[in-house]
C-alpha cells in the first residue's frame, strides 16, 4: 500500500485490511507500462508558494503536487491542511519533505524561495545571497527532474531567472520567470474596470523588467478587437501622455501597494502562476509576457539577458516569441531595461 | 459607468471613453427587470475568511463577492490582490468596505470573524466578547440581506450559530453552521489514506460538536458501499475499539496539530465552506455534517441546541435532516455533546 | 417531494419514504423567500438544440433545463437520456414537455426549432412557414417567462431573430440571435491553426448576416496583440487580396462543408449557443459578434434591421455594442447586409 | 508548422507567416524530452462514439483526440464540427482518419464501433461479425499504442471485452468494458429522483452483466450513508420484494425505452466513458461497477470470463476489485451471470 512520505497510520492493520478490501487484479504480472501522471513541486511554501500551491490543487492541474521548504513544521502543516480537504477535491497526491527527493520525476517545478532583504541591505548583497540559495536549490531540483521544465517566481525574477538558468544547465526553453505576466493581468485589470468590460476581452502588455523599469506597450493595446490608440486619435479624445503614464505607474507601485496594505502579495500571482501552469502542463500554446533568454529579440544582445517578452508556451516550455511590433520609444525603453538588468547579472560572478 | 467602491480611477475621462467605445442599446427604454446575480458576503479577512473568499472565486460560485473587515487597510490589500488576477479568471465584481452597505442584497453572507482567546482568558468571557461582536455583525447583514442565508465559521461554531441565530430573527433553515464538515472530511482523508483509495469514496460522518465531544459515527462508514465495520467482523479482522478511537482522536486533534506547525488553520477549512456554499447556491441537495437546529432530531430536547447534524442543503437553506441509523453509544454521545453546548448557551444570557 | 414532469415513479412508497428518510427542518414556518435558480429553456430538441442543451448541462451553466418539441417520443427519449447521468454531473433539474408551461420563469430561452426547406420551396415560402411556426412559440414563452432573454438560434437567423423580437414585445436589449458568433470562431480556428497558436489568442470578427453576405473584419485581426494587416505590410509578406477572400470564403462555406460531410451541424452551433448563455447569465461583460437590432451603428438606417456586431452581453442582454472601426469597404459590405436582410423582412408581412 | 492530417492550409504562406509571427527559441538544440500528452482515441464516429468524444473535449480530459472511423466523409465532418468550437474551449488537437496511425501514442483507446443486427439474424451470427470487426480494430489500435488502456463500450459488452482481451495480448488490468457503469447511474438516478436527493449521495451498484441478467446490489445500498434496506426494516416500511425488482426492470429496461423514444442512446453512455475515462487517466481510484477478467472472484471460476464487478481505476488501469459483501441470492445470480456469458464466448470459437 502507498504511503505518503507523512502519511498518518492508523495501526499496524493497514497493509492487510486494504488488501482484504480490494483484491488486486492479476498481481503476479508484471506493472503496466504506463505512462507517469503530471507532477509539479513547489519550492518554499510562504505565502506565494502556498498561494500557488493552492490554486494548482483548486484547478486540478497536476496529479502529483510536492512542497519543498527548510522549515519542517511549516511544511508538514502545510501539507496537512492541504490534505485534509480530500473529501472537496478531485484526488490529487499531496507530498512534502525537505529533501529534494520528494520531487523527483516533477513535470514542473516553481521555485519561490528567497531571502528577504535586511535593512540597510544593499540590493547586490541581498542577491548574493539568493545566489547563495538558488545554489542550493536549483542543481538537487534538475538532478531528480531532469526533464522538467523550471519557473522561477522569486524576486527579483529577472536576475534569478539567469541564475537558475546557469546553475541548471537546462536548455533556455525549459526555464522561464513568472515575469510581467502579473503585471500585465493588473495592466488589463485597470483599463477593464475603467471601460467596465470584462478583462479578458482586454490585449495589453507589460514587458521588459518586471519592476520600476518595465514597459507598458501601449502601441499594442486593444478592447474587444478595437486599438486603443488609434481609437482614441480618431474620436479626438485628447488623453494626455501623463495620463497613459499614470495607469502605468500605477500598475508598478501595484505590488508595492498591496505589500504596503497587507504585508505581502499573494493572490494574484498563485493564479498568474497557476495559469502558466495550465499553458506548459496542457499544452496550450498561449502567448504570455513571461521572463525569456532575451538574447536576438527585439534588437537585444551584448548578452544573455533574462526579461519579459510575449512567448508562446506549451509543453516544451517556450515554442517561441511574438514578434509584435513596438514603436521607437517602447524598443528603447526594452534595450534599457535589457542594459540595467545586464549590469546586475555582471556583478553576480556567476 | 460602474465603479467598485474603492477602484482606481483613470482620470476625468472615464466615463465619457467607457461610452465611446460601448454604444448603449435602446437606453431610453426602462431598465431590464431581470434578477439579480448570485453575490456572497464573507465578513472577516482573515487566514480563514481570505482562504474561503479565494477558494469561491477560484471555483466561480459568485457574480459578485463582497469583503468587510473593520481593518480597512488590510480589506483593501485583500481586495486589491484578488482583483488583479482579472485577466486569469472568470469575471467576478470584488467589492471590500468596513461598512456592511457593501453586502447588500447577498444570497449567501459567511461569518469568520471572530474574538482571539487572550492568555488565561475563561472560556465563557471570550464567549462573551464573541457575543458582543455579533451584535455588531449579524444585524446589519440580515439588514441588508433579509432574504439570505447566514453561515456562520467562527468559532466556537456551534455556540455562535446559536448566537447568530437569535440575533438574526431567521429561521432556522437559513442559518447554519461549517461545523463538523472539515471534521468529516479529515476523517474520510485518514481513511482513504490508509486504504489508498479516493476519499469521495468513503462515507463518514462526523456529527455532534465541533470539537473536542465530537461523536464519529463508525456504524454507518462505508468504502465503496462496503460497511467497515461488518466487513471487519467477516473478515474476522479485529479491531480493537482503541484502534478506531485512536482515528477519531487524530481528527480531533488535527486542528490542534495544524495550528501548532503552520500557526493556523486556512485551506481545508476554505474548501469546507466553498463546498457548502455551492449545495445551497446551486440547490444540490447534497447531504452534509453541518450546525443546524437539532431540537427534535435523535430525540434532542431540553432547548434550541445547534450542532451537527448530516443535512440536506439546497436553494432553501437546510431542506431536512437525515433519519440516519445511530446506535446506543452514538445516540449516548450525541446528547452528551448536546447538553454540553446547551450549559454553555444557558450561559450567555441571550 | 417533488416529482418531475415525466418522472418515474417508484410505486406508492414514494412519498413517505421521502418523509422517512429526510426530516424536514421548521416545516412550520413559511417557506424561505430566497430567490429561484437559474433556468433555461431550449426549444426543439433536434440535433442542434440537443448539443445545446448537452452542452449547457455539462458546463453547468443552469439549475434547472427545460425541453420542449412537438414530437413527445423524441422528446421524453432525450430527456431520460440526459437523466439517466445523474451520477455523473452536478444536479441539474430536467424537464420537458410539449407543453410551454414547463418553461416558466426561465432567465434564458434558446429556440432551435424551425421548418425545413422542402425541395423547389422559395425562401420566402420557407420564411412564411417559420413566421407560423414562431407564432406558435415566441407568444407561449413570453407569457411563462416574461423577464427572460430569448435568444434565437433558428435559421435565418437574422430575419427570425427580428420575427421573434416583433412577436415578443420584449426590449430589444433581450432580444439576441446566435448570429456569426460561430463563424467568427470557425474563422480564429482557420487563422490559429494555421498560424498554430491557440485560437483564444486569435481576436477576429465575422459580422453582418449570419451567411453568404458576411463581412470578414481583416482590419481589426489581430493575434497575441499583432494586427495582422499592419504586421504583413511591416514584414512585407504580400498576402493577396484573393488569399484573405479565400480564407473568408472558406468559413462561409463551413456549415455547407459540415452538412455535406455529416447530414447537419451540431457540436460547434452547441458550443457557440452554450458561450453566449454563459456570458449573459454569469454576467460575463463580454463581447460577441451576436445578432442585434443594428439601427443607428455604423450609418445603417432606413428600418429595424437585426444582424451581427460586436455586442457587450451580460445579465441584462445586449450592454452596448463596440464602436470597432470598419474601413470603407466593410461599412459598404455591412450595409449592403442590412439591405438585403431589410428586403426579406418587408415581404413577411409582420 | 504543425499540420492536422485534414487541417485546411491557407495558401503557399502558411510557414512562411508562422515563422514570421513566431520567433523560435534557440531551434538549434534538441527538442525537450519532456513527456507527450494525454490522448485518447475514439473508434466509431456514431451516435455513441461522439457522444464520447464531445463530452470528453467539454470536460478537457485529453490534450489530443484522434477519431478513426470507417466512413471517411462522415469522419471528417464530425472532425470539423468538433475544430469549429476552438474558441470557445481550451486548446485540443483534433485529428481524424481511416487509418489507425492516427491513434499512435495513445493513453486511452475507447472502442464504440459494433455490427448492427439485421432482423432475423441470431445473436449468435451477429457476435461472430462483430468478432471479425474486431479483428480488424483491436491489432492496430494495440500496435501504435501498446502501452494504452483498452476500453470496449460496443455491444454485447461483456462478450466483445472478452474478445478485445484475446485480440489485444494486453494484460487484463489494462482492458476494461464499460460494462454496468451507466446502468448504475439509471439506478442512482432513479433512486435519487424518488427520494429527491443528489444522486451522487447515493451509493449503489448493478453488477453482473451489463444487460437482461444484471444484479441488482439491493443488499449493500446506502443514501447519504444511511443503508436503504436496513433503514426499511427499522421504519418498518413494508417495502414488498415485487417492488424493489419493479425499479431493477425499469434500468434494464431502460436502454430499450430510450432507443424506443428517441432511436438511439448517446448522452448518457458519452458521461458514462467519459467519467471513466477521468478516473483512469487522473488516476483517481475510484471504484466503478465496470467489465473486468471475473475469474477468481466471488467464487465465479471455469473460464476467463468478463462482467463488472466494483473496481479501482486508475493510471494502470484496473487496480483492484473491491470485497463487497453479496448475499446468497446476490451471488446465485451473479455465478448465473457469469454461466451465461461463459457459454456465449465458447461458440465463438476464439
Amino acid at each position: 500500500m502507498h504511503k505518503t512520505p507523512s502519511g498518518s497510520s492508523l495501526g499496524p492493520g493497514g497493509l492487510d485490511l486494504s488488501q482484504a478490501f480490494f483484491k488486486p487484479i492479476n498481481n503476479t504480472e508484471s506493472p503496466s507500462p504506463t505512462k507517469r501522471n503530471t507532477k509539479i513541486s513547489v519550492i518554499g511554501t510562504g505565502n506565494v508558494g502556498m498561494a500557488i500551491a493552492q490554486t494548482i490543487l483548486t484547478q486540478d492541474l497536476a496529479d502529483e503536487l510536492a512542497l519543498v521548504d527548510a522549515k519542517p513544521d511549516k511544511l508538514r502543516g502545510e501539507m496537512l491542511d492541504l490534505q485534509h480537504a480530500a473529501a472537496f477535491l478531485p484526488r490529487t497526491k499531496i507530498l512534502a519533505s525537505v529533501d529534494y527527493s520528494v520531487t523527483a520525476g516533477s513535470d514542473l517545478c516553481i521555485v519561490t524561495a528567497g531571502a528577504r532583504q535586511i535593512p540597510e541591505e544593499s540590493r547586490l548583497n541581498l542577491l548574493q545571497r539568493n545566489l547563495a540559495l538558488f545554489k542550493a536549490i536549483i542543481p538537487p531540483l534538475v538532478k531528480y527532474s531532469p526533464d522538467c521544465i523550471l519557473m522561477i517566481v522569486s524576486n527579483p525574477v529577472d536576475v534569478l531567472t539567469y541564475v537558475a538558468w546557469k546553475l541548471s544547465g537546462l536548455p533556455s526553453n525549459r526555464v522561464i520567470g513568472s515575469g510581467t505576466n502579473l503585471d500585465s493581468s493588473r495592466f488589463r485589470f485597470l483599463i477593464a474596470d475603467h471601460l467596465d468590460v470584462n478583462a479578458q476581452d482586454v490585449q495589453a502588455y507589460i514587458i521588459g523588467e518586471h519592476g520600476d523599469s518595465s514597459v507598458a506597450l501601449w502601441s499594442s493595446i486593444s478592447v474587444g478587437g478595437v486599438p486603443i490608440l488609434s481609437f482614441l486619435e480618431k474620436q479626438q479624445i485628447a488623453y494626455e501622455k501623463e495620463t497613459l503614464e499614470e495607469i502605468h505607474k500605477t500598475v508598478v507601485n501595484s505590488a508595492y501597494e498591496v505589500i504596503s496594505l497587507k504585508g505581502y502579495t499573494s493572490w494574484a500571482i498563485g493564479y498568474s502562476a497557476a495559469n502558466l501552469a495550465r499553458s506548459i502542463l496542457r499544452d496550450q500554446r498561449k502567448i504570455h509576457p513571461v521572463t525569456v533568454l532575451a538574447k536576438g529579440f527585439y534588437g537585444i544582445d551584448g548578452g544573455d539577458v533574462f526579461l519579459s517578452l510575449p512567448a508562446m508556451l506549451g509543453r516544451g516550455g517556450v515554442l517561441g516569441v511574438t514578434n509584435i511590433h513596438l514603436n521607437g520609444e517602447e524598443t528603447q525603453r526594452l534595450r534599457h531595461s535589457a542594459k540595467t538588468i545586464l549590469e546586475v547579472q555582471s556583478q553576480l560572478g556567476i
